[in-house]
């Protein structure tokens, strides 16, 4: 017989559900929320509830977005943003890439979100990416850039992803293809590296 | 300036009020909860909003359990089990421990929850807890036990809460009042033991 009331059984059960929370923590977290006098649990539940009303994908780069009521067209903030460089596009995997390559403070131009890898195994074509969008976005003169920077993962299947980009944007032979630097991580410890990367960080090796 | 929708910041915020989770580990739940095409995250929503409706207090043992609208009187559902042996009462600390107890499915007693342990730091003392309820109930024949079990943490603030209840329970002088065993936790080495549960274990031996 189960000794816990069903309402708290349902939302540890609902919890769990999320990846990385196990139903030991989601028992930790709901009954640090039955003791909280404050309803934390509506206010989370209303951004819940909230979370994918009025959101949408960017028409330029695919990033989230706030839709508006009535209007098909939206931009993200970024592209939003008039002091962005448009002479520069970089291209990531998922819009949390797009948030942690903000955060650094370093990159300054614009964006286009694939929403994926390439992924034979799981049925992720170059269709079921934003590949098509991007082309599109290219073959329009207003938007050319001089630079597109490949920010894709460490992987195999990204370095796929942008071996087919980099063949893909060949025909706009005017744009410059960048990849993201490969080496020893800040704070890295040279024993404690693997051999692709301390070899990649040799062959990428820089003047002083 | 933010690169993220309003919505999708909103419940970033409010996850991260959970104790133990971060705005990082937020943001990773969040991405989570959009890349899902499933309506996981309504389905957490629903159940945080039902939390603590229909959610009150045991009237005997205070665990947890569910309100009848119209009754006052509500029991929960250890209380109710009429398999359960009420010769035995396990004094707990939280519904927490009372999940972990019935957990082990060693201990086939009734319980009562304290809802804390004295505390003078923080003004926690006999009156906030649910201690007066719990001589009411002894002094009531048809429930007296003949053992009380005092499952109380190993702190010090457990311990002064422990000496305090023996103290308030000598008056129901036909009643045992034991405590949980102390000593090696299960898998656990003797060279990473603390000098307290070492010493505990050697007074407290037992016959083989």
């Amino acid at each position: 017989m189960n000794s816990l009331p069903k309402s708290i059984q349902n939302a540890i059960d609902a919890l769990s559900d999320l990846p990385g929370i196990g139903s030991r923590s989601a028992e930790r977290l709901i009954f640090a929320l039955l003791k909280n006098e404050m309803p934390l649990e509506e206010k989370i539940a209303k951004a819940l509830l909230n979370l994918k009303k009025n959101l949408g994908e960017c028409e330029r780069c695919h990033h989230y977005c706030e839709t508006i009521e009535g209007e098909s067209n939206v931009q993200c903030g970024v592209c939003h943003d008039f002091s962005r460089d448009k002479k520069v596009i970089c291209i990531v995997e998922e819009p949390t890439d797009l948030i942690a390559i903000e955060k650094t403070h370093e990159y300054k131009g614009l964006y286009h979100v694939l929403h994926g890898v390439l992924s034979p195994m799981n049925k992720v074509g170059p269709e079921q990416l934003r590949i098509r969008s991007l082309t599109e976005r290219l073959d329009n003169t207003d938007e050319k850039p001089d630079e597109i920077i490949l920010a894709l993962s460490g992987n195999i299947e990204a370095d796929a992803t942008a071996l087919y980009l980099t063949n893909e944007l060949k025909k706009f032979s005017t744009i410059k293809v960048t990849r993201l630097a490969r080496g020893i991580p800040t704070g890295g410890d040279l024993d404690y590296l693997d051999i692709g990367t301390l070899s990649r960080a040799m062959l990428d090796r820089r003047e002083f």
